[in-house]
This record gives C-alpha cells, sequence and structure tokens, in this order.
C-alpha cells in the first residue's frame, strides 16, 4: 500500500453503511476525540480541495456536455425548475452511475440524521414510539430521559403536540413533531388508558444517548453464558462493549453469544476496537483492498485468545461491520456462526465534505475477511443454520373484505401461519380457508372477546398482528438464540 | 402564446411518446420531407448553441459543485470510472430529478432505435418472429419482405443466425443477431415441420416499413363497417389513415370504428393530420399549454363533420396521441369510446440535439383536450366501458412443482381463469384446486394429446398457455370490438 493511501487511511474519515439505512463515519488517527477528528476532515477537506483545483479547469471541460444540458432543462421544459434541484440531480446521476448502492450524495438535512446516527446520540425527549390502532404511543421512556422524568408512561397515546393535533400523521410525521433541539419545551397532550381526561405533560427536550449494547447473563445447561447484543456500530460502541465484556467476565462467565442481528454496521474502527480482544496476534482480523488491487492485513497486539467459546448470532439484517466481526471471528478462530445468511456488504466509504453542509460518501476501499474473501453480495454463511419460527415473517394485513371459509388467497396463508404461530391450529398455512381455520379463528375470536364469526375481518386481522408482535417481542420463541446458548455451553 | 414560442412550434422538433415504450419526434412546418425537418431542426439547434453559449458562464459557476463531485468521484472510488460515464450519469440525474418519465437523455444507440420507430422502418429481414416452446419460431414473414423472397415459412424454428447456435438466448437476443444493416447478408439455419434436415436459408437485408394502420370492413346488422385499427403514430400514419378512410368511404361504409388499443402514442402532428378529416374549423381539436401557462386552441379548416358515427376503441396501452385522438373525437363531436380507461399521458415532448448523436427528450408543453382537460396521469375513461374475458389477462406461468388437487396457489387461479377460457369448467377461478378443476384439467389434457394426470406440469401449462395465446390471436372473442361495431352499426 502506498504511502499517500496510508496517509488517507490514517486521517480521512472512513464510514461503513449497510443497506441504505445506516452508515458511520470515523477517524482512523487513534486518540482523536471526534473534535480532533473532524479537524483532520477539515484539513483533508482543504488538501483536497487544493488538488481539485489544480483539475478544475481539465474537469470544467469535461462537463461542459452536463453544462449544456443543464442550460437546455432550464430553457425548455414545461415548468420552473430550480438550479439547486439540478445540481443535486447531476450529482446524484453521477454517483447513481457507479452501480453502488452505498456511493450516495447526502445534503444538509440527510447529513444530520446521518451524524445522529454515527454520534450515537439526538436531540429529542427520550420515548420509544409506535403506532398502535392508528394512535402514536409510548412504548417506554428511554430510562433517565425527560420524557421518563416528566411523567410518560408505556401507552400513553400522543393526541396533540405544541395544541397541533397529531391526527392523520404517520409516525415520522408525528416523531418529527415531538423532536427538537436539547433546551427547548414541548407540549403533549396525552390520553392515558384508565384516566379519563386528557393529561398535559410539559418535557424539555435533551441530548438522547442512542444505547447500542445490551448484555445479560443465562443459566444454559449449568453453565453462565454471557450475551452481548448490538445493535450498531457508533461512536462509544467498542467502549461499551468492553465495559460489558469485562463485567460478564468478572461474573465468570463460561460462554459468550454475540448478537448481531439486525445490525446494519457502522464505524469500521469500532469493530476493529472490538475484534482487538479476541483475535490474538499472530492472526489477522481484517484485509482492506485499494483501489489498484492491494490488499493490506490488520492485526492486533493482543497474546491470547479468549479461553471460553464465543458463538455469534446473524441475519440477513446483519451487514458491513457486524460481517467484518463474525467473519473475522469464524476464520481467524474457528468460533461457529449460528443463524441465516448475513447480508453481503464488503465495501468501506469514505465521507468528503463539499463545504455547504453536503457530503459525498463514496466507496473507497473493499475489505476481505482474514483469509481473503470478499463477502460482497454474497453474504456470510452460519456454520449453523436456524431459521426463527414462520410467524416471525409474516407481514402486515391490509382486509379490503374480509376472509371467509372455503376462499384461497395469500393473506389467508399469512392469517393461518399467525394463528398456528400462535397455538392455534388451522391444519393448513398454503391459503386455502379450511373448517380447521375457521375453527382456529373463532377460538382466537373468543380468546381475544373478540365477535366470534370465524371470518377474519380487518379488526380480527389486527388483533391478530398485535399479538404476533407481542409474542415476538417477547422473546419466547427465539430459535436463533436457543441454538446459540446450546452451542456455546456444551 | 407569444411570437418566439409559436416559432418554436413551427419549427422545433417535437416528440410524443408514451410509458417508455415509444416517442416519437416531429417537424410542424407542413410539407417539410424528413430531410429538410432536419435542416431546420440543426438551425434551431444552432440558435439554441448561441444562446446557450451567453449563459454558459453563469451556468457554469452553477455547476461548479457538480464538477467539484466530478473530481471526488475521479480520485476516491474503488474502482477506475469512465469520465464519459459519469458525464451521461450526470444528465440522467438532472433529468430525473424533474421527476418526470418523458424527460430522459438518449445517447447514441438509443437514438438510432428512436429513429427506427419515429420513421416507421427497420433494417432487417422482415419477419415476425415469437419463442415457442423455447424456440425462436417465425410467426409469418412481411410482405414482400426480404424473409418472405428468401422463402421463410411461419412455424419455421430458427436454429442458429450466421452459424452461431441461438440456443439459450432471449428473443430480444436472437432478434438483435438476425437484425443487420440494410444490403448485408444473413444466413439461417432453420427447422422446418415435417422437413428431417435443417435448411439454409440466405437473406439480403433490407429496410423494412413498419405498417401502422390495418383496415377491414365487417357487415353487422346489415350494415358496412370500416374498422382501422391503428398501432402507433409514425410518419406515414396519417397519410396511410387517409388512404384507408378514402378507402372505406369508396365502398359506402355506414360507421367507423377506430381502435387504438395498446397504442403508446407517437407523432404530434400526424395525429393532428387524422382530426382534421373529423373535427370541423368551428371546434378546437386541441389546446396546448405552454409553460407560462398560457393555452392555444387548435382549428382545422373542416366544413361538416362525416355524416357516419364513429366509435373509438381504448385500453390502458392507448396513450398520449392515440388520447388526443379519442378525446378530441368525444368531446368536440360526442362520439362514443369503448374499452377501458386510457394510459394517462398528457404532455409533448421535443428533442435537442447535443451534437454528437446524442438527444435530449424533454418535456416542453401540456396538451389539453378540446374543452380543457388535462388527462395526465388520470387517463381518459370510456364512454362505454367493457372489459376483455378474463382470460386476456392471465399470465404466463414457470412451474416449478406440478399445480394438484387441494392446493391452493395464485398459479392455479391464473389456470383456471385459461381452461374457463378454453371452454372448460373448472368451476372456480380463486386458486383453489377443487374436483372440478382436476377434471377441467383432465379433459383439457386428453384434448391435446397429453397424459392425463389431472395435474398441472410445466408442460399442460405451457400447451395451456399457447392455447390461450392462439386463441387470443384468433380474435373471436374481442368483446370490446364487438361492443363498438354493436353501437356504431345501431
Amino acid at each position: 500500500m502506498s504511502k499517500r493511501i496510508l496517509v488517507l487511511i490514517l486521517i480521512v474519515a472512513i464510514a461503513l453503511g449497510a443497506a441504505g439505512t445506516y452508515a458511520g463515519l470515523a477517524f482512523f488517527a487513534s486518540g482523536s476525540s471526534s473534535d480532533s477528528g473532524i479537524s483532520s476532515d477539515d484539513q483533508n477537506l482543504l488538501s483536497q480541495l487544493s488538488e481539485q483545483q489544480q483539475s478544475l479547469e481539465e474537469n470544467m471541460g469535461k462537463m461542459s456536455k452536463v453544462v449544456d444540458a443543464f442550460s437546455i432543462i432550464q430553457e425548455n421544459y414545461v415548468e420552473e425548475v430550480d438550479d439547486q434541484q439540478l445540481v443535486e440531480g447531476a450529482i446524484n446521476g453521477m454517483l447513481e452511475s457507479l452501480e453502488d448502492p452505498y456511493s450516495v450524495y447526502m445534503d444538509q438535512e440527510t447529513m444530520e440524521q446521518f451524524n445522529e446516527q454515527i454520534e450515537a446520540s439526538f436531540e429529542g425527549i427520550g420515548a420509544e414510539v409506535s403506532m398502535v390502532d392508528g394512535n402514536v404511543t409510548i412504548v417506554s421512556p428511554i430510562k433517565d430521559s425527560p420524557a421518563e422524568k416528566a411523567g410518560l408512561k408505556p401507552n400513553d397515546q400522543i393526541l396533540s403536540v405544541d395544541g397541533e393535533s397529531v391526527e392523520g400523521l404517520d409516525l415520522y410525521e408525528a416523531v418529527n413533531k415531538i423532536r427538537g433541539e436539547k433546551g427547548s419545551e414541548v407540549v403533549l397532550e396525552v390520553s392515558r388508558p384508565g384516566v379519563d381526561d386528557p393529561l398535559e405533560i410539559e418535557i424539555t427536550r435533551d441530548s438522547i444517548p442512542l444505547e447500542t449494547v445490551y448484555s445479560e447473563t443465562k443459566e444454559v445447561n449449568g453453565k453462565t453464558i454471557g450475551v452481548i447484543e448490538l445493535t450498531s456500530f457508533s461512536e462509544n460502541t467498542a467502549t461499551d462493549f468492553k465495559k460489558a465484556l469485562t463485567n460478564l467476565e468478572d461474573k465468570g462467565m463460561d460462554g459468550l453469544v454475540i448478537d448481531l442481528r439486525g445490525n446494519p454496521g457502522g464505524l469500521l474502527p469500532e469493530v476493529e476496537e472490538i475484534l482487538k480482544n479476541f483475535i490474538p496476534s499472530d492472526k489477522p482480523y481484517l484485509q482492506i483492498e485499494d483501489p489498484s488491487g492491494k490488499k493490506t492485513r490488520y492485526f492486533s497486539e493482543l497474546e491470547s485468545a479468549k479461553g471460553y467459546p464465543i458463538v455469534s448470532v446473524i441475519d440477513g439484517g446483519s451487514a458491513s461491520a457486524s460481517e467484518i466481526l463474525v467473519g473475522a471471528l469464524n476464520e481467524a478462530m474457528d468460533y461457529d456462526i449460528v443463524g441465516e445468511k448475513s447480508f453481503g456488504k464488503g465495501t468501506v466509504q469514505q465521507t468528503v465534505s463539499m463545504g455547504d453542509g453536503s457530503t459525498i460518501k463514496i466507496t473507497r476501499f473493499k475489505w476481505l475477511t482474514p483469509d481473503g474473501n470478499w463477502i460482497h453480495e454474497k453474504g456470510i454463511e452460519p456454520t449453523v443454520e436456524q431459521k426463527m419460527p414462520d410467524y416471525y415473517y409474516t407481514n402486515p394485513m391490509q382486509l379490503e373484505e374480509p376472509l371467509s371459509y372455503n376462499q384461497s388467497d395469500d393473506q389467508i396463508e399469512n392469517v393461518q401461519i399467525m394463528l398456528e404461530g400462535l397455538g392455534y391450529e388451522p391444519e393448513r398455512t398454503d391459503g386455502y380457508f379450511n373448517e380447521a381455520t375457521k375453527s382456529a379463528v373463532e377460538a382466537f375470536q373468543s380468546d381475544q372477546d373478540l365477535d366470534v364469526t370465524g371470518e377474519v375481518d380487518q379488526k380480527t386481522a389486527e388483533v391478530l398482528q398485535t399479538s404476533i408482535v407481542e409474542k415476538i417481542r417477547d422473546g419466547q420463541d427465539d430459535k436463533q438464540l436457543e441454538k446459540a446458548l446450546e452451542i456455546v455451553s456444551q
């Protein structure tokens, strides 16, 4: 790897993102705080701008056809067109021509959301909300958040925000109204189950940390197994992981399960720090391939591996940094992976600021597993395949007409799988509404105090869905975690 | 409408396109041949380029961020990127930002195909081909084409083109091999039913005209009804239509049906010429709205309407110029429209050459019906709604496993509708494979000399599909045309 590239890796912003849902911005300069990191980024930007200046004239020439097209559109289009719209369209179009979903342009607004995720915090009231029966409902206030301190409770339904009704808004729109700058105030009108009149609750917004590390212990086969769940790789993930790991080791755990399901990735240095806990210095934990095809292997300074077994859990939502982690744990250490094939993202992105708050995130490198495999668009296969119960994969239903006996329909299949998941016995799950399905629907309706019709109308479908969501949230049937615990405790 | 805009309408290339499948390029200067048209286009291009020169510097400034992005991508992307790719990407991106599917960039290759459609001709051998049981099969050679002269017959299966096997190619790929420049030679190896050894047929390619006007007469209720089908609005469509119309009038027809089903549109002047046969000078046949919102009404010089009734037939594939035609016939003349709601394209495009063979097609105007309705994204409702039999809307099937008794599946629904369309009686068409469906499958298999299994395997599915395609081609159940004939002959 050339000196120039090395410098880039050491200083420049590198981002890992996955599936269009998440991406991270990181700084390789070890020990650099977020602030100093941003200043290295700025320095790099300056040097890049100077390079650009040199080629600006040359590139202007190459782009003259684009400028012509800009003029043609502005002069001829049937409606008035904003210059900024065309400029952003052109940048988006160039990036789209790369046919790489990870090379994207982020305008100022997108950039703010991106930074929130990177920094693993946002400014708001600190409550998880969900749409329940069309109402914006508090699922749970985050511990020590302004929402909790102000007395918001689970199942509170939000009626209005600062006097404006949230009726008809979708969840995203409602959340946008509730969120706001740290220090600002918001008044929520709330309907609480069991309380007749709506409550007015005043909350001062604050900076809310987003937890990315959750840990617990499980007793399995007489052994104490630590379980660490990582929801993404954000700014404090490696530090929090290390704390959780030390805590579990102090408790004398006999084995560790790392749960990476639904983890879309994040910051490359964070996953590197985590790997340095597990992969000894004699084996690479990662390879990076630069545009010239040159590969560099990365090593830790760790003397020896952990004395306890480690099993990871992945699914189709485990991407990018999650795949770096399990790829290394498996290939370098032969640790098992339980679950379903991972997403398959084998590239590293860099962010380059455009100087006006907008940014280009562009694929800069490929990362390879310790053995040099590029898993891009392939994913990582678990060593022990384990699916979740079928009802985990059912879909929300929108029924125009009730489903009833002797009909045949895809939605009936969905209903049958849900019924089966809840312990009823529809006998078939192929979409044909047979006698047994009718009986199962009747039993479910009776148990839920619904009108016992044997038909699935919108109301019954909604209660079915809520029951399934509750059952999934309950985690009783987590076959993948069960399998991982079984293996690690053997 | 200002003078400048008027000049544009009179001289500039105007194109109408629909549904991404077709678009046309036209010249308003009446009597201009295609050649002189192109030269007016060039003149206009020159004047536009001079306008562009004036604003070039200004636009360069506006586009500097795009040039920066170009540099960032070229310097950082993980793979080497072609300049041309980014330039075309930027132009595509600007056009995409308009969120108008009809404003598009066409590179040189696309432009050639586009011109073929406009000019209603292509260079090749002149045979309609289709994929039958996985074989590229001649449906029919076009009259007087090189294919017919060389002796190609319907049902000939093409095995190879210039010695290269077509096995594994899709229809589009095979057609691309067969097509080629006028004057060039191609050798087809052909398997002919009833002939043991493959035949080698040498054909000299030529320019093949594409017919867009088909006419016939029908005797209904003791009256002679003329039927003219228009498949698109290309360079000679109005002239050919006029010929067909005169011919039918000479035969003393009592009414006219104009069939516009599946007609995606084409050249604005062609549909205008056609309308001038029917809409007298006291009523506008069309309105055009310019970017400023100013509307201009267009009139013919026709003295009086036709003495016979006229009914149009449309479906969801009737777009653009087709909609101009039926919109005017209905609103100005109160003629009936039979069929299904049309596509809904209410804009007029202009093509601007980029000087290197590539072209920007951009939406320049809205067109409105005589009464000033803009049907964009709404379509035109028939005055007499009439669907085709259900089997017209069935889909090709790809079966991994045979469909059999007591199963429930979307593909079974498809099979049931096909069986019903062919006169068998599956009793239900909702995707549940009941006893009656089994009996119907057995009867079909017996009639077709297939193994009588009562199950639908891939072979049975293919024969079903072929039977349906033949039945549709046969035109026996053309309920929409029947309804139109019934109305026009009352």
